[in-house]
């Protein structure tokens, strides 16, 4: 029994790690398609979505069954509620690649507005943040949990740069606005996917030390 | 011991209930600044979010508590994993509000560009999904939860509303267009607001029918 339940943990865990892939490769695809101006890589976007919520409504599920069935304490315990917290920020996550993929759509309908440099390297940052947020969370590592956290100052900075810019070109010729409006759109969509990495890093850090949890379970 | 643990939970409801009245009241009062041009309001507003923040993880943690010292089944493990979903969007709303807060500092500063109709308008809708979701939550009510689901897609109407019609300033005098990007962007944050209650309205649902876990449960 015992044996079985840490092998559902160990799955647990491999599938929220598949499941995070593929909401950054929703992120990675959405903004590939914008910056080469792609429109075929969207629908695949679209349909790693369903496969995506499907993914969280699974993993849920099997967290309350092993919640329910083995009523885990402490570290178990803490690791299973970190990876429900986990599934729903992917989840997430895959909405603002849909967001992005609709705001790709429109922008492909005109001309570049620009040669696109600051949202790829943002995209860049978000998904190494999610990446490594993942791989905190799977060997235990705090340090690099914090490292993530801080990383999303950089993301932010960028965000402002790319609405100032932008800022100037709508200011300068107003046939800009709709164009410019979405890839403000897209730097902010960006942004959050920074904002849901940094959570799941702080999740992996409350996941680790739990100071207060890991006292109270000590004393029962 | 058994109803000690019923009083916790009784007392967990009243928590959360708290909690989603200070997040909606952060709301209330960083869309009353902004229309009332009443820079003072905004205020109470960043001090609330502190409140906020140490609420979520006081209930979290009574949460974490209560399932290592009770090991719930079923219906009560359902209601706690629930009440930890709610905490986390009531989280994401106090940030929202903190965010149209930051976009009104900057929108106060100028002569205001029109009258504001559609984004009170959007502020009370979403305030009420948010008051009825937890309705719903208090009284199991899933004919409630569904309606606030379904009343995403009005608050989203509004959304696209407002953004055509400041696309049409900012096209027809660029020097609005500072104003009318922070009146976008308060509509976005609006309408996010409403998406978390979506989500509280979909775990209520799921709290009260859960059908594959309890299914699953009573099998146990």
């Amino acid at each position: 029994m015992e044996r079985h339940f840490h092998e559902e943990l160990q799955k647990l865990k491999q599938d929220l790690l598949y499941m995070a892939s593929l909401a950054e490769s929703m992120v990675d695809q959405s903004v590939k398609a914008l910056k080469e101006r792609k429109e075929e890589l969207l629908k695949e976007v679209f349909q790693k979505e369903e496969k995506l919520n499907r993914l969280q409504i699974e993993i849920d599920d099997r967290c309350f069954e092993l919640l329910a069935l083995h009523q885990p304490m402490a570290t178990d315990l803490r690791f299973i509620i970190a990876t429900m917290k986990i599934t729903s920020d992917l989840e997430r996550i895959g909405d603002l690649a849909i967001n992005i993929a609709q705001n790709t759509t429109s922008l492909l309908k005109h001309p570049p507005l620009k040669p696109l440099i600051d949202i790829p390297r943002m995209a860049e940052i978000a998904q190494k943040m999610l990446r490594d947020s993942l791989d905190a969370f799977v060997n235990r590592d705090v340090a690099l949990a914090r490292d993530v956290v801080l990383r999303d100052d950089e993301v932010d900075a960028l965000k402002d740069q790319v609405f100032r810019e932008l800022l100037t070109y709508m200011i300068s010729d107003p046939t800009t606005i709709p164009r410019a409006l979405d890839l403000i759109l897209v730097s902010r969509h960006l942004e959050r996917v920074g904002d849901h990495a940094t959570n799941i890093g702080e999740d992996v850090i409350y996941m680790v030390l739990g100071k207060d949890i890991r006292h109270r379970a000590e004393v029962i």
